[in-house]
């Protein structure tokens, strides 16, 4: 790629990102679509759904930045909650690092790069290859190489800094907004599994029991799961059945109520749709009754015991309880909203072995994705799909068919071979045997954060066969020379998609495309939507991936194309206001981990450090510059040392509280909160929901299941 | 080696072996050696010196075989302790193994392979090479190697199984101990570490501050760390000096109190010993007492802290104390004579730091050891010495001088450098930070095996160039081909190597000869030793790893060379009785791991398991059976699973005891002992050695430091 094109590209991707704003800034203020742009708000009732056409309203403004920009962190934490702060601090970081990059990589590696010869570019300096400003135009043998050599190691011990500080701080969040947390049911409560239930007894008297027995001072309760996702079937058909039939009552509206009993709504007798909708409600109810008593008998020996402290119940999660360590196996409650109920039909054994399947999976899912990506390339060569498909010649021949496919097609099909693996990542996860949504989504968010690197970043660089990218991982020895031969050479693609995926993915999350045509759509066509309103929640899992892979772009090109860092740096400027934007008025905090996503960052920047610095040996041996070969091997060493500390420091504060937190807590509880009436709360909030007894027929106005929200 | 030779071999150790026992079993009665072969006894009180000469002890018997079959595995476990047990039961389980492996080895393999005519060994029964009973010489492509290959899965399926057992039987054994030991300390206790001691406070009062806030219901008392091993030093000096005092006062004999003062007691003023070294142990005293009040600066971060309840010191133990987790580190205390004073001087960071460089040396020592072995290699070849020491050249040629130079001389060497591994890598383990000796020896002995089977096993299969077989490992497509060419051709050496090092190791075992030969030099020369004596223990430390490579051994030539099956048996055998003999009557059991070294025993197994498979994967490739290469596949995965999930569901209980025990026995002491009495006994079971006031002067009988032995 020439210069000359990469600032082409940035001029469409700039003026791309500019209409983006300017329509945004107009649609946010029609009342119309204050569901797509402010959707948070209206559910907190802080926005009003009204107002007539004003001509203000079509104006261009830029009052969302500072709108934006202005709650304090203080204020945005409270406000988002500690995930949605840890999210932001990762744009934070991520500045902070490339700052310092970008200063050390235009002003210092940038003019050696560009005084080099070795690639004798001798056209004027519009049409300049970007090679010519990356590491791969200085001399070999060079002795200016020392500098990249320097920078490597500054660059390192920078960021190294930067992640301790920000682990520091954000595990000083951490316990700081546990102490001001209210008292909450999942801070008291375990889930147990593996109850060794004797015969003759039930799974509640079991865990009585066990619990008055080895914990008598704090047990409190304890609720038995039930293996329900029939009758939760049910349920949510009598939720969307209740739901229909409580619209159609409010709309009064006779003709509406009339409807043909057959096929499609077309044939058969008229009938009254309100008696009609109350008679299959009468039906379900009676089939939930039914399958709810039944299910007594369904016991899955699992059950979520609660303890009368946060101490007694974590005294109960870190000592192994049974002489038999797969028997009375115990683990944090999640909050009672996030519960996964189906995954409880699962026993040690199973659980393991699907553990197991995810893992082999997800792999497989990760190495062979490769091959659609292998069939869209091939898919951009015209001739080769003439011979497979030899009737498509008189088409394929027609140049806007041919620049059609040979454009758009092939990132198009990607993008939609993309578009599928958070979804999919889920449901691995989900697979897992987690017990929460929200571990859920932290273990798929790994998973999409190696599919993303291995996909994007070494399926681009290590192009050709795809046995012979597999292969040179069974070759320890050869990665060096061979990543150094194939990352200087993507440079400017990946300085191309910075550019173009970046830019506009980020501008887009804030236009909110299908969001808003949806919306429109609904709104145009079915007016009385029974859908009940409710504002999304940020997915991390696919969101993070996306925004560390650009992380991993800049420290990887440090040394070798700083020419990326600027493009970089605008990157995370947009991000950091537009999802500070998003992150206030649309997505909504649904369930709380404490943050538990950092040291998924934390780990996945340490391994771009680690690349980069294996890149690095690489190419001071194909500088001929084998000392600072040699040289730069103590720096991954150091950095795995520096990381084990961070895990040793930090980590533990991540995965559980200390007793010390626990203890205080337990007391300022005492003396503040009116507790038995929380233990009251407490006993109850684990139920299945689906086990709660249905009175739709009689009752009209209360939802029907208070208890998954009385928690919040 | 024709099989021929191999008789040879048998017949003249078997003639060894046999000397060895006819020698024991005359010498074990004479009354001079009871503190060879039966010291613990002697330690015991069982057995006392003396006795005249009979001539019935002339003639040798088999009555020790009868004395140590006859015990059951009760009264051996109760007499020799848990460790002991777990030794005997590797015997058990290797002869369990063999003998099944045994009955297909050599009934169905070793024909099959008798048959083949691969390498056309045209020659008689007797000058046949050993090579015609191993795979070697089954026709490359036949299908009798589908044989072999369901012997593989048989085999693997067996031993998993016996390895199952195992571990559930001696799990439960663990747990039976733990429920029938009385209150000891180190059940009670935690070591804790990294105290941050505030400034103007003692450490003492924090370490009570701390435990009183938090733990405030179990916690009993605390003693802190002191640095003192300067003190020590003392304290060890004043102990020998008062023995020889002792000893000196006992045997009133009056030419020997004189000796003269100057050089080696031969120039100088002739002055009297008792004064002497009375005088000189009121010196050290006085060193002792102004040491010992300096030391109350020399406080260390760390304290032993006692708890009144098992579950009060297991919960402190298991949750992480403090919001910092490199502070207030808590750790299981081990039993009080069992503490390694020397370590408490480091802390978190350089105990970390420690690990690492133990680590690092550990790794080269292992490696580089393949450096003395090269050497020796080239000692063997008379032609290599000449070119390097010309001047030697006449002695060289001398045949008795050859013979010994190619026959004795490398083997010595290469024992002489092997004996001084086990002292090494107790050295590194206790650099390590452990702060007992049971740990240290627990971690010696993982060394020590990795030690032995790199330098031992893959030494010797993989000769070569050292850099070459190192090598290997970074490609590990190749490592199956490698070692499926390389490990059958070494089946007769390694076949040899059981018989002459295998036997006649166990046998010296018996026999004893470098104790006997001390005993005799020092009941000859030095009548009045000085030393107390001391019945040894055993060191677990070199002996298991030993058991273990023969048990490598067996498993990896299970299918390549069955012959080498009855000869480990044999080994087996001899082992079982000789160690059940020695742990009854020689080794004293110091230190109790409960059985911890039973993981490293089962992980070792599944080790020879998977590099067996790997071996089958090769060699099945090798013979032209790519089929059968293929479905070997599955099998390491599978051992690797079955492992995975005995680690589960028994390493959990190798390393702490549950709730249920401990809550049991907490309750069950309360009934039956009175604890007050052991509380009071508890509070001072951890005080430093060293810092006991010291009053030789004055008293005469009783022993310096009661509190080593009162908690046994």
């Amino acid at each position: 790629m020439i210069l000359s094109a990469l600032l082409t590209s940035v001029g469409i991707n700039l003026g791309l990102c500019l209409l983006f704003f300017t329509l945004y800034s107009i649609l946010r203020k029609q009342p119309g679509n204050i569901t797509v742009y402010v959707p948070r708000l209206v559910a907190e009732g802080k926005v009003k759904e009204g107002g007539h056409f004003n001509l203000q309203r079509l104006l261009p403004t830029a009052g969302w930045v500072r709108q934006a920009w202005e709650p304090s962190e203080e204020e945005f934490l409270s406000n988002s909650g500690l995930d949605a702060f840890v999210f932001m601090r990762i744009f934070i970081f991520s500045l902070k690092v490339f700052s310092f990059g970008g200063i050390i990589g235009m002003f210092v590696l940038l003019p050696i790069n560009y005084m080099g010869t070795q690639l004798t570019d001798e056209s004027d300096f519009q049409s300049k290859s970007l090679d010519s400003f990356s590491i791969s135009n200085v001399n070999n043998g060079s002795n200016r190489l020392w500098v990249h050599f320097s920078a490597a190691y500054i660059f390192t011990g920078i960021v190294c800094y930067l992640l301790y500080y920000e682990y520091w701080y954000l595990s000083s969040k951490r316990i700081a907004n546990f102490y001001s947390s209210k008292p909450q049911p999942h801070q008291f409560t375990l889930l147990v599994r593996g109850i060794p239930v004797p015969h003759g007894s039930t799974c509640h008297d079991t865990v009585e029991r066990f619990f008055l027995e080895y914990h008598p001072s704090t047990y409190l309760s304890n609720s038995v799961v039930h293996r329900s996702s029939k009758l939760q079937s049910l349920v949510n058909d009598a939720d969307k059945l209740y739901k229909r039939l409580t619209n159609l009552k409010q709309n009064n509206d006779a003709p509406k109520r009339q409807r043909r009993d057959g096929c499609l709504g077309i044939f058969g007798r008229k009938v009254d749709m309100v008696d009609h909708y109350e008679r299959r409600l009468g039906d379900i109810e009676d089939n939930v009754r039914m399958e709810q008593s039944s299910l007594e008998a369904k016991e899955v020996r699992a059950a979520f015991v609660s303890f009368k402290t946060r101490f007694g119940a974590a005294v109960a999660l870190h000592i192994q309880e049974s002489v038999n360590p797969t028997e009375w196996i115990t683990e944090q409650a999640p909050e009672p909203h996030d519960v996964y109920w189906p995954f409880f039909t699962v026993s040690f054994i199973k659980r393991w072995i699907s553990k197991l399947v995810v893992f082999v999976a997800c792999t497989s899912i990760t190495v062979l994705f490769l091959i659609p990506v292998a069939i869209v390339q091939g898919l951009t060569h015209l001739e080769q799909l003439e011979t497979w498909f030899p009737f498509l010649k008189g088409i394929l021949r027609l140049s806007i068919v041919s620049q059609i496919i040979t454009g758009y097609l092939p990132s198009l099909i990607l993008q939609l071979f993309l578009s599928f693996i958070p979804p999919i990542m889920i449901m691995l996860s989900s697979l897992q045997g987690y017990i929460s949504w929200s571990q859920i989504q932290k273990s798929a968010c790994t998973k999409v954060l190696w599919f993303t690197i291995w996909n994007i970043f070494f399926a681009n660089v290590l192009s050709g066969s795809a046995l012979y990218r597999v292969n040179i991982f069974l070759e320890p020895k050869e990665i060096p020379r061979i990543l150094a031969e194939a990352v200087p050479s993507q440079a400017s693609f990946f300085i191309a998609y910075v550019v173009t995926s970046g830019w506009t993915t980020i501008a887009s999350e804030l236009f909110q495309l299908t969001t808003l045509i949806s919306n429109f759509i609904s709104r145009t066509f079915c007016r009385n939507s029974d859908e009940e309103f409710e504002p999304p929640s940020i997915p991390y899992h696919s969101e993070i991936p996306r925004i560390r892979l650009f992380g991993l772009l800049g420290v990887t090109y440090f040394i070798l194309a700083p020419l990326i860092l600027p493009f970089l740096l605008i990157y995370f400027c947009l991000g950091y206001i537009i999802f500070r934007n998003q992150l206030l008025k649309v997505y909504m905090p649904k369930y709380e981990t404490g943050g538990e996503f950092w040291p998924t960052v934390h780990n996945s920047t340490i391994f771009s450090l680690i690349l980069m610095h294996i890149i690095g040996i690489g190419i001071f041996g194909l500088k001929k510059l084998p000392l600072a070969s040699i040289l730069t091997v103590p720096l991954p060493i150091l950095t795995l040392l520096f990381n084990e500390y961070c895990q040793k420091r930090f980590f533990p504060i991540f995965k559980n509280y200390p007793a010390e937190c626990l203890i205080k807590k337990d007391r300022a509880d005492q003396n503040e909160h009116n507790m038995s009436e929380f233990y009251d709360k407490l006993t109850n909030a684990y139920n299945d929901p689906a086990l709660m007894p249905m009175k739709y027929s009689e009752r009209s106005e209360s939802h029907r299941s208070p208890l998954l929200h009385s928690s919040e």
